[in-house]
Parts: C-alpha cells; sequence; structure tokens
C-alpha cells in the first residue's frame, strides 16, 4: 500500500498537498476518464491501490476488474491504451479525474463505441442511442 | 421504487430501450455531473432509485448524501441548483452523467470552487491547487 492514509483533518484532506486517496470499504475508488483533447466522458470505472499506483508510475490507465476481479490493463488485448496527461482527485479524495491519450481506434467502450454514455436517458425513463462522434 | 429491475439479458441492458439502472449493493449509482456550457467535470456523487427519480421528474439534480444519510437537493441552501439539460447513462447502466446548468454564483464545491477537481495529482504523489477557470 504505497498511499498515506487519510489525514483525520478535514483541511488537510482538502486543502493539503499530499495524495491520500480514501479508498471505500471494498479497497475502490471511483474514476472518471475523459478523452483529453475532446475532454468527452469515455468511462467510469474503479481503481484499487495497486490499480492507482501502476496507473500513476507508468502513465498508463489501470483499472480493477470488479467483474474478473483482477488487475486491469485498459487496451492491453484491444489496443485502446489509454495514456494519462492528468490525473485529478476532488475536494474529499474518493474519486480521480483522468484526462487520456486513446491508442489504437481511440475508443473505450466494449460495445465497440468511443464513450460508454452513448445512451440519453428521457425523463420518461426510455433509452436512445446517439450517433458516435 | 420506479425503476424496472436489470434484464437477465447484456444485449438489453447495453442495447434496450428502457433504463434500468444497476444500483450497487448499497442501492447507490454513481453519477458525473458536467458543467453543460463548457462540459467540466463539476463533481461526482451518488443517487439512490430516490435521487434518481427526484431527478428525473422535476428536472434538478438530487443526489444521496452518503455522510447525511439523506436525499441531498444539490443548491437548495447555497443556490447552486443544477437544472438537467441531458441525462446519459453508460453501457452497462451503473452510471450516469448529467450535464447541467448551475445556478447561483455557478459553482458546484462546497469548498467555494466551481469544480470538486481543483488538484492534479502529480505522479510523485504530489497534489496542486489550479486555478479557478
Amino acid at each position: 500500500m504505497p498511499f498515506p492514509p487519510p489525514p483525520a483533518d478535514k483541511t488537510e484532506i482538502e486543502e493539503g498537498a499530499i495524495f491520500a486517496p480514501r479508498f471505500d470499504e471494498k479497497g475502490l475508488i471511483t474514476c472518471v476518464t475523459l478523452d483529453a483533447s475532446t475532454g468527452e466522458v469515455l468511462m467510469v470505472a474503479h481503481m484499487n491501490d495497486q490499480a492507482l499506483e501502476a496507473t500513476l508510475t507508468t502513465g498508463i490507465a489501470h483499472y480493477w476488474s470488479r467483474s474478473r476481479g483482477e488487475l486491469w490493463k485498459k487496451g492491453e488485448t484491444s489496443g485502446q491504451i489509454q495514456r494519462v496527461k492528468e490525473m485529478r482527485a476532488d475536494c474529499d479524495q474518493d474519486a480521480i479525474v483522468l484526462r487520456v491519450e486513446v491508442g489504437g481506434d481511440g475508443g473505450a467502450c466494449h460495445t465497440g463505441r468511443k464513450s460508454c454514455f452513448y445512451r440519453v436517458v428521457d425523463p420518461d425513463g426510455g433509452l436512445r442511442i446517439t450517433p458516435d462522434e
């Protein structure tokens, strides 16, 4: 575990200069991944300490696959490698945002689309697939 | 509970036209909220079925406050009301993205900044506060 424990002091968490991610009770933190060139939200995934450390040290996005229960180097099989241009943490340090350059075909979704968020939710509870940008 | 249970069929989840959010074992779904005019990530929060339904029916973002254990109409006290311009769901329907117009001073973070993601994480584990845009 390479990360310091979250400080007890709220000001330290919010204004401090040390990254002390607050993993949940499953040891995970939420990650929002954006296309660095367009700002588009590509995906939402989770990281454990191992995935977060691998991401920081290699500059390549790694996640924790909750379905497979294993470290997941995104793009290892698809070629959709995500090179991290910037990582941000939020005020209470329980979520991060990555801005990435995507290799391969530039996509992130396993359905073949660029973004996982290809559907609009209408107020009546319907889903509409929108054209890929 | 106004939402249908998630379909057993993966294709139905990924390609179907019915919003059937997959709440986690705590009854929550992850929500990423963006400024509709700039696309900037303002915050990451959670919704239960009640918050999600309130958001869809009123067009105003509601969350579930995990710390207070209550429905949270964002901006009710601060004036930073979030009017929903678009809601999107991801491929496996366990995360949503909101594009919102923010009332009041236009901010979302309780620290007074516009976005909760005001700090860059450096590869060495340092945090740098960046100027508000």
